[in-house]
């Protein structure tokens, strides 16, 4: 890739044999880093027949090689996960921050249901440090609005496609970030960790850096 | 009205014709209260012309006659809007409540992108005299779910068809009230001040219902 | 759960596993009650597994513990159920708003297309002790609109996934709720009793709302 | 046309010169009859120019040519509007039933708010006479399953576009109507009030069809 | 059923276990007939376990009881077909219209991409015993436009599921139904034939209608 | 252009001024064809005032220039309108494919609810001269399937915006054409004209295409 | 087929025995060709079953019939596949092209993230023996609107349902390629590549051949 | 605004009065900056006279005030328009970054459907000063994901509301872009240019956040 950043391989839109073709050639090649994500058990067990020493993150559903992150750099990608059931897309955006060279923070369970949560995480979410904010929530998708009226830093918001009924697969959600009455929020699609942890990553990359 | 509640008439769905004969027919029989809602210039004045002692609220496209609300009674309407452009319909609800009966309270321009706003009512929203609390907000539609996280009360949530673009004219709030993650919360139509001051008048009824 | 209410586990967005741990935590704060909600047989049998004593009602997807509901006290909270396919929702409504502490009364099989078996309910629907009725209704969605017409109490409606085709899994009966021509209806999410249940536990609370 | 029913002519979709070109040609053709349906005042003119002696049912917004219809026969086409604001279409689809030679009737003011209404004409409409029914309807669009479910006559439902928000302009009364929960109810297009009466016209038609 | 009209029972929204209660009911009754609908190979076994003379007609997804439907008596009711996929649509209707009394004719395979197959049968489809047409069809639904086209008698339009992509599992179809060029079609849900069927019965009902 | 066809001015998106400035420079730059789209009668006539020699075909919304389209060469494209109210489309595909260099024919007015219209006009159809066929239908957009049935050209089907209510401005033609049982149509945009005139210029064009 | 194209079977809305049964009939009939398409393993068995000759091209989910397509005459049909995922469609595209007689050229992984790739391929492209070029492509459906942009050929776009969340299986795709700024692309209906070969062929078919 | 960023009034959901309202309190605090968004003839001069050296961009929509933007620092942003009708968003969104304090570049008419165009500004694009990009364009959306495929810097994409038919008012291009097969880009609201370039410059802050 002419960007310079790791390769990805959205596996779940793959049969197992293409996948494990892209991971033998990974091998072969002997460069990376690699990305495969949306893995299921069976397409991550035939990345990890190519590459035994991958690092395998289940609840991620990523798989990613060499096993170890390139050395950090740059601001901080903090990643805020409103309840558990967001758990999987906000690793994925950190796994993906992580092996795009940035420092990264974790922030669960924090829903707006509960606003005392995510005060309690004000610190952090302000710390100069931190370039670029990550917001991962299903259901209503109040959250990044929320994040966003607090902080200054760019936040990038993830729908889920958790909830049910009028949630339409994180349609809700969806719709609620693109309106925010915040500004500083843009989304990317629904479920897509992998998106968010990437444009996270680019905005919080460390020089040619911009004259202050 | 069989259930002993004041007649409405949806102004925007006739002509100034029949709502002019409408008002004349109420003229005659003499008997009240009637709340003509979603009433522009021309039909608030045909209304005027027949019953010139009503009351005229431009602000909330109502109508109400007689010009004063019955003695009120039964627990507190609180009525929230998020921002200055969601006031019609907040405006809407809380005379609606008011002519139903219930002694109200009116919050406005306390959207989330500034918390500290709605944080400055608390004590009024968890006032034990409040029974019920209408909430009306566009855009991201978000408020409802921060403010049922923060009371005990029930909440009526009213999109409002405030925003643009991906908005869709009111339908991401509605969809995002649908799935508030806070339990407590109902939603009536976009832009639907009038059910939800009617609604909320009715939960906050005092002691047993009125017989039919 | 600061509010006073029974804290809820939405199953159907968690693993086995972490039901477990939910309810594994519970055992151990020993401190209740907590509903579990949407839960298919296999996140019942883990919640049971740690507290087996919890009260398991298979047609509400629900566990319960403890497996005792509060003493009820407040207004009656009536739910009705269009057709025996609602059945699921209508129970979940009833089993909440009754852990919230609320005595209910349960009325099915009385969809519109036989007008005479909702008429046959109209004394118990108007009864004064009843504070708050929850309807359930799937296909056209047409009952919360009749039974609003013949009340004084606030109707909430629950459309449910029941019905094929244009019903659109729920959103055909949503879309007739929410423009119900009978003021006194507000809607929650599709199949969402237990929001319909604990709303209506609110509605008709005692005396004061429990202070926060 | 070929099947022996009266032209018809959807205004809306053509200029006003084109109307006036069309109504020109019925004027030199001198057979009818014939329907400018959707026709707004100036493609009303535009008719009346050319056939001074037409009936123009302003509140129909129909011009029919010639001034009366055909001698009455076959069942009775009996048309329900629940509302003031479905007027327009109820009167459309009963115009149009009549130029297809059938006997009618208008019933309106009957919606579900107020059950008692529609229960109030229950003899004629189970009079056997009565060989189809139309019953118009906006906002919910719950009136057609509740009448269905009365009557033993076969129901046309015809959504209108009255109601706002959520309405969709008549797309949740047209979603309603094809899920209703009463066999018997068929639907067509939104606010289209003269397919309704003709298909009404064409199943109350007496004896066998007319001859192709 | 107080409308002299078969009893229906929708199988797909039922438990295998409430299915077969009902029809254990029926059994006691000893009165019919009832039509047992959507019924997959486990629901009909239930029904048969109880009933084990009825008719049971896996295309068609249905258990009739008793074994035969009324003598025929009214005008015919005709079936089309558009495409084979159809056919399960198409024999639900066929099979309710003559459980309801009348005399049907099945016509299948006749899609509008062969116009000749149509027109091959319209001697059939002209003849004036036919009171009514019922017609099935997936992807762009077309046929029934080009049907009521050619014949005098009203047409009850059923779009099917059958298609895919943009189909929207009949959504398609439906909307080509109700705007339908010609005049004399009205449509019910996708997949309903049961519900095309009963309506057409109701339309080709002999003499006066059942006294209710 | 870079490929050697006329450029093409899409005027609603621009004001009257941008619109004047475009005309300005094509009369400078004194090479053609252009070919104005969708032009009212303010845009149409801010060109003119710039080319005041322009061909202005106000029925098509359009202007070109120079007022003569090249030379005609390669096969015929037929332009098939299904009702009057299609005319403007029809005639914006026509002229297009024209100025593209194409020999056209138009006819018009032969929708499937009287299928004798377009059978009248099978020979020019199945000319072996015709290399493509244009239909443009609006409400059911049912003509491109039957007439794709019927010939063996590639049709290329324009939906257009005629009808109301459940045609939601052309989206029900759209989703018919796309789910055509008959193979050999493809889709352009709603009221896409000119895009279905250029793509059938193209498929008819002489020889080998134009070297880029 | 009256049009001399190879007949077609949509597997996947027929049972495997409908399947089977008409595959029996090719046999019997003994002429050809035919193109089972949508075939999944179990289907595609049956037709093997009657027709052990016949060609499967399971990544294609084809069976073909004879085993050999006609001879190649006409101008080329390039297929282009934006991703190895939309492998299926394109192939399906190309195999049906070769069916109905036309030399085939396949492209893929050429999506528009990395634009040299496309690029590379411009001499095939711009041949001019090349008359139709089919483009599939999923998640964002952009390449055919940078192919139509490169090359004078008309293109056929196929959206694909690859993606995921806010594709909504194809109708994100599909609605960019309807929406093409570059004209000369027309669309068929999501994983369509059996129409869009079929389409293709028609355009680069050999005489009866328009003068040059 | 606690977060140092300028205030904005979305001026299109506000009466004139309450335009000129908030720029009167403007100028009697007499502080800013403040940005009047969406603002239409009447209300821009609503806050002309209460700022009269307020800076007025007519093509933008907007008011700024005071008439100079700050300073500028941190990193370029770049604002890219597909074409000339995007141009009022990518004004907004150029004029907003320059009064959060970026330097800013502009590049316009370099839609997909010729490439050169955009190719003819990589240099600019892929300048290391360049922080975060901003891309708007309507119709099929596809800019955003060619961009992103050439550059390293973040890419905020805003769909426009150009186009018609099947573009759905800006929809057919917002879901391009939350498809983009490209990492890197995140999206904002339909023609919103204001919250784009606000994110944008965000992206682009000098040195450590601005301290809340
Ligand atoms: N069936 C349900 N439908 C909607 N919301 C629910 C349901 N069950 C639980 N909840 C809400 O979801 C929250 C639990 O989310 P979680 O922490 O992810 O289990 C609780 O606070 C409840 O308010
Ligand atoms: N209001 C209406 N709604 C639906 N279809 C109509 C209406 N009025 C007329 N039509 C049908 O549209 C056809 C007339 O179309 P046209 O030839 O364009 O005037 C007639 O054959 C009628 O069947
Ligand atoms: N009526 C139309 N519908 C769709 N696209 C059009 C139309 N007219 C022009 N175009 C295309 O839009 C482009 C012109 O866009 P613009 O430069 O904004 O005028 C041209 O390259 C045409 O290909
Ligand atoms: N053009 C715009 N699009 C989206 N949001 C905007 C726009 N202009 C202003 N805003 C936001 O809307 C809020 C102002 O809302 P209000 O107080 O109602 O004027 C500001 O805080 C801005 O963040
Ligand atoms: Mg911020
Ligand atoms: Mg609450
Ligand atoms: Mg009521
Ligand atoms: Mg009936
Ligand atoms: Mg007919
Ligand atoms: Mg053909
Ligand atoms: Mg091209
Ligand atoms: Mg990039």
């Amino acid at each position: 890739r002419r960007r310079g950043y790791p390769e990805a391989v959205l596996c779940d839109a793959k049969t197992v044999d293409q996948v494990r073709r892209v991971a033998a050639e990974c091998r072969e090649r002997a460069h990376g880093p690699v990305l495969f994500t949306r893995a299921d058990p069976a397409r991550a067990e035939a990345v990890l027949g190519e590459l035994p020493d991958a690092l395998h993150v289940p609840e991620a559903r990523m798989v990613a090689w060499p096993p170890r992150p390139p050395e950090a750099s740059g601001g901080t990608v903090v990643v805020v996960g409103a309840g558990t059931s967001d758990l999987p897309v906000a690793l994925e955006a950190e796994l993906t921050a992580r092996y795009l060279g940035r420092p990264t923070e974790l922030v669960v369970d924090v829903g707006v249901a509960g606003l005392h949560r995510i005060l309690g995480h004000l610190e952090l979410l302000r710390d100069p440090a931190v370039r670029a904010i990550v917001v991962a929530a299903g259901m209503d998708g109040a959250l990044p609005s929320v994040v966003a009226g607090l902080v200054s830093a760019p936040v990038v918001a993830v729908p889920t496609s958790v909830g049910y009924g009028a949630s339409f697969q994180g349609v809700a959600a969806l719709l609620t970030m693109l309106n925010s009455c915040s500004p500083g929020v843009a989304v990317v699609n629904i479920d897509n960790g992998y998106g968010a942890g990437h444009l996270a990553a680019q905005i919080a990359a460390p020089g040619p850096q911009p004259a202050d």
